[in-house]
């Protein structure tokens, strides 16, 4: 660790060991603290510092507030011969994607095409580590989870949806994966939250104050509704992300979500939906060659100066591999004070 | 038929004859005249005139022109135990989906998932019938489908994309499937065509001329790219139909399609994805009861006044059961000038 000015430098290992660290300290199990640790070190890496390390803050609360199970054992079962659930118990999502992976991997590959529901977890994170994980074994993956009712349908201006994302992963071979992953509201809810913090007002089209008026006051939004993003197809987007991974897994939607968290401010619990599709199912032998099609595209992308949706966290990734990761001296020093009364 | 002013009106029965007979003069199959009559009937009926009968005029192009083979046989397989695939032989998409809907309800029913793929079939038309037809059967239905080069990625500004359409549909017991279709460009490229022949500037937004600089020229950017809706997440969105509906299935992409055309002007020629989902699957005898959950959230969005995706359709829909649909008087007799030189 470098810990000479305003910012502190870690190794990725160092990074691993703080984040299980606490973890473990403020009470998870050791299971989860591993899957939890390994998700916010992707982040930090990917220079995705919104999900990063800075979430410990965010599971460490939810642990201490009890709006997750530490010790939750998550429960795997096939539905359907080509559907596997994971009942997560109330634990975060990481374990119960790390159970159900492998049924989810082995039905694509029998199948041609398979989904994993993950019930009754508590989501804080990102979803493309989720997608990234299938496109490196190969397959083509969808994921997509509700949160807390924040978000307006196009035409209404009161909270239904949550930020819902969507997220996609693809498989480049000898690449890393084309991945996107975004929320299906106009931006992220930590994106106001920081205009609020700062007090800078938002542009007038993030959202609505509770009486149904356009606002460029940031915490004015918070308390009323974010927009959908690309008004009502990124609303019809968000409408499909609450039925496929809200009822059609059997669990709650952003609405049900947030009143079951009656207030706590704990993140939202529920479910998430993992589409797996082998593209050795639909091709056989050209499994290659189709492949080579889809790298003329994003040649075609790429090469006019536009971007893939991962490749900025890519080159963070390789620079954080050979540098390590620099977080600022304040969120060190909270990430340390962490449980520090449990420490004793 | 009522032919006193300047629109004609017609009842579903007499839109249909037109249609089929319309489709029979130019020298499509009659099995092949059904499908793709049912379509175009359904668009008109639902008030979707740019996908209803007009199209026949889209469609006897293709013929005429030879874009597409009127008497094609689709040929059935199965690649894997959830997949279904029809290559199509190139005849339009309609026959080809009905000729693989069974297999694809059967094996939702039978895995919890299955996906059907189209090949080798000429597209004209919307997607949400084949979404609906599988909501209808108590199914969740997801569609994708390339066209032909046409938009741009975010942060680029020539055409690599098609208009790349996304469609869902959802089981309502007792009520019309919710169902959204929408193109990821920014708008339909038809709506850029009726601002060209009205000589009416598009907005700056929609699209770029020949040379990357945005335009308001609506030829210019008919000749140039268009831009996908919601910014970088459309892109992605347009990014992710290209891969899933093309080299996934085994299919072209939409600049392979464009290409393949070779200036014809023809509808794209390639594949469609459709996925289908049986709530039984994951939910078992709690289907009823998790319908309710999703019932709870349309409401939701009903109740501040927002309508949901279908709702218009449906309207115009319950009004065409009744009354029939009006087309101008144009339109209707350029429907029966098609073909006139072969009827001798």
């Amino acid at each position: 660790m470098n810990g000479g000015g305003t910012d502190v430098t870690l190794s990725l290992d160092a990074l691993r060991t703080l984040a299980r660290d606490t973890l473990l300290r403020v009470g998870l199990a050791p299971d989860h603290a591993d899957a939890v640790t390994e998700t916010m070190v992707a982040g930090e890496r990917d220079g995705c510092a919104s999900h990063g390390i800075y979430r410990l803050l965010v599971a460490a609360s939810s642990i201490e507030r009890g709006v997750v199970v530490p010790d939750a054992v998550p429960v795997v079962s096939e539905p359907a011969r080509a559907l596997v659930r994971v009942d997560g118990g109330g634990g975060f999502a990481q374990l119960a994607f790390a159970r159900g992976l492998p049924g989810l991997v082995a039905k694509a590959r029998d199948f041609g095409i398979a989904a994993l529901a993950l019930n009754n977890v508590v989501h804080f994170a990102a979803l493309w580590p989720e997608v990234e994980l299938l496109a490196d074994q190969g397959l083509v993956a969808l994921a997509f989870t509700p949160s807390h009712a924040w978000v307006a349908p196009a035409g209404g201006t009161r909270p239904v949806f949550g930020t819902n994302p969507i997220a996609f992963g693809w498989p480049r071979p000898g690449r890393a994966p084309f991945v996107f992953d975004f929320a299906t509201s106009m931006v992220a809810r930590g994106e106001i939250e920081l205009h609020r913090r700062a007090g800078r007002p938002v542009p007038d089209d993030w959202g609505y104050d509770a009486d149904g008026n356009p606002t460029t006051d940031a915490a004015a939004v918070l308390a009323g509704a974010m927009r959908t993003f690309g008004g009502h197809k990124g609303s019809a987007l968000a409408a499909m992300v609450e039925l496929i991974a809200g009822p059609l897994i059997g669990d709650m939607t952003s609405a049900e979500s947030i009143a079951a968290d009656g207030g706590r401010g704990g993140s939202p619990i529920g479910g998430e939906l993992i589409l797996a599709v082998d593209p050795a199912g639909f091709l056989g032998d050209a499994v290659a060659a189709e492949l080579d099609r889809a790298e003329a595209m994003f040649a075609s992308i790429e090469d006019q100066g536009a971007r893939l949706p991962s490749s900025r966290r890519h080159a963070a990734r390789a620079r954080s591999l050979v540098e390590g990761v620099t977080i600022p001296r304040a969120l060190y020093d909270d990430i340390l004070a962490i449980g520090a009364g449990k420490a004793d």
